[in-house]
């Protein structure tokens, strides 16, 4: 089947990216990136009914098992990362063994932190099946399981041997998700790519419309932003920070709100709009960009402000306990531009608060 | 105070070992190696009591905070894991805090792999305080806990910022984990510096009255031979698997007998004593140096086999589920002096179970 390959350009850990609709029965794909003999599929209720055979039936000459876990942000946890564990030593699987992440985000979270772990790694493959873990959970080599005090608090850097995004899954995505997928999508418009930003502008009623071409199109992109500013600064000290855009304010709201109410996607949009409320209020983006952004989010059918419930010095304590707060400071991801962004811990706090009290969902 | 440094060289993830008597109060030494405002001492029932306020008050300029971990190689699990994590969030530590772990094997082991988790990354800085710990898991990178289908079967490859051996914690350390340390000094002996064995032999006297200055070289030169092995392959694919000789034997011990019955360099060294015998009884070991180590480990007061409790077949089983053994096949390091070892799959079966058969402790 016509597929598109992005490269992620990590040295040794590099690996491709396969963009297409239908990849999914691809044998030959697949396959060609499974050293050993053993094989477990990671999924969940969602992606494992629909998906699980149809990938076992693709690879006649694994031993492959399925597990499935428990479905839902609020089960990214320590102990639902032991049941793969469980899994994979009471079916004796050596360190050959590769693991084979089938869903969304969070699947992908849990399946790439076991791999990171088991007999210290193995290899892992990524088969996102929305458009969220295309976009963003399949770059970057990000694993991770939540705490009650904490979102992501416990993870690892690790690498698939490949990523097997196959658009034709996105038909079947319930809107919520997709429109959280879009949230990314434009992200990375915003905060890298102005010429993007504009294609999502002219192409939203085709993305909205699930044009599978279209589709191609945004997730390629994508993938390409994010491994350009992966491949720019792996662990995210300076550049990779930019990925971050609408995430501090994005993980205080799924924290306030309660892992699981929000999706990350519904809340890293709103978080985009705030941190362009911020910069504007700061002077350093233009009041017509930002419009543009909130306008854009808006027509997508998404959330531009924190819930109202949450009042602005919850969402500070929040923001102060991100992972990305240094010593109890908080830095903030700002677009200076459409295209442009900047990340920094010095800035007016007064502006940050006006953004607090006064942008709400 | 005086102390030797070892350099083990891994290029941005090198690290200093030092080496010497009273370096737990060495306020600089540990000091400079500490880059955030925030340590959290990670300890046990062991060290925590003898050691972690002296080693608190040696860094006056932290905010230093202690937690004592349930001790013995069985509480070695996911779920005192997350007692780090708990207290790491509750604290609201950040990704500049540094854990420092204060112990032997298993609270390194576990500060070590907490550190490799806790958002992404944290540095950690190893103060070993028994002799096992100093010669061994405070070199290689290697952290885990264990599962209750096998041993050190969740982990990760994570170097420390530095190791802090000081020799005076030794004094105090019970009898029989002096000799466990001792186990693993003779292994290095055996695996790769016929010298030092005989050294070993020497000196085997003042090792067990703890002489200091004695028991200082035992442990510089067991850290320069696994910086040795660790520089020429940090990943264990082929030179790293000598370190394991007697493990593939010693682990099968430890889960047949319960985690925590023997300990891990008791085991170790009635695996060495059982490589040896599989290596003579193949031919490929002389017979006379197969006594000389098994000598040797006697004389030190350690097990020469395994518990007569265990039989052949159990073992064989134990060994097969061995994280070392790759498609069902056991490897196995095998001696072919003093001083020189190979790891191999390609061996008459017959041999290993005749040494299951009469390796008896």
């Amino acid at each position: 089947m016509d597929h598109e390959t992005v490269r992620v350009d990590l040295g040794a850990r590099s690996y491709p990216i396969y963009i297409g609709a239908g990849l999914l029965d691809e044998s030959g794909l697949l396959d060609a990136h499974i050293a050993g003999r053993q094989v477990l599929i990671v999924s969940d209720g969602g992606a494992g009914p629909l998906y699980a055979d149809r990938v076992a039936a693709a690879l006649p000459d694994r031993d492959v098992d399925v597990l499935r876990l428990p479905r839902g942000e609020h089960e990214k946890t320590l102990d639902n990362l032991n049941l793969i564990f469980d899994r994979l030593l009471e079916r004796r699987f050596n360190r050959k063994a590769t693991l084979l992440a089938l869903g969304g985000g969070v699947v992908g979270d849990m399946a790439g932190f076991a791999a990171a772990c088991y007999q210290r790694g193995v290899p892992y493959l990524q088969v996102p099946t929305t458009l969220l873990a295309q976009v963003d959970s399949s770059v970057g080599g990000k694993t991770a399981v939540n705490h009650p005090l904490g979102k992501n608090m416990i993870g690892a850097f690790y690498q698939p041997v490949a990523v097997v995004a196959d658009i034709a899954t996105l038909e079947s995505l319930p809107e919520r998700e997709l429109l959280a997928g879009l949230a990314e999508v434009i992200k990375y418009g915003v905060l890298w790519d102005g010429t993007f930003f504009e294609w999502i502008e002219g192409h939203l009623d085709r993305l909205l419309a699930r044009d599978v071409s279209v589709l191609g199109h945004a997730v390629r992109r994508s993938c390409e932003i994010k491994a350009e500013v992966v491949n720019a600064d792996e662990r995210e000290n300076d550049v990779r920070a930019l990925l971050n855009l609408g995430h501090t304010f994005g993980h205080a709201i799924e924290a306030g709100a309660g892992y699981g109410a929000w999706l990350h996607g519904e809340a890293v949009a709103a978080g985009i709009c705030m941190a362009a409320d911020t910069a504007t209020r700061l002077g350093w983006l233009g009041g017509q960009e930002r419009g543009r952004i909130v306008a854009l989010i808006e027509r997508a059918g998404l959330p531009t402000g924190a819930p109202a419930a949450l009042d602005p010095d919850q969402l500070l304590g929040l923001m102060q306990v991100d992972k990305k707060a240094v010593d109890g400071g908080i830095r903030l991801v700002l677009p200076l531009a459409i295209g442009r962004t900047a990340v920094t811990g010095d800035f007016d706090a007064g502006a940050l608060r006006e953004t607090l009290e006064h942008c709400r969902a």
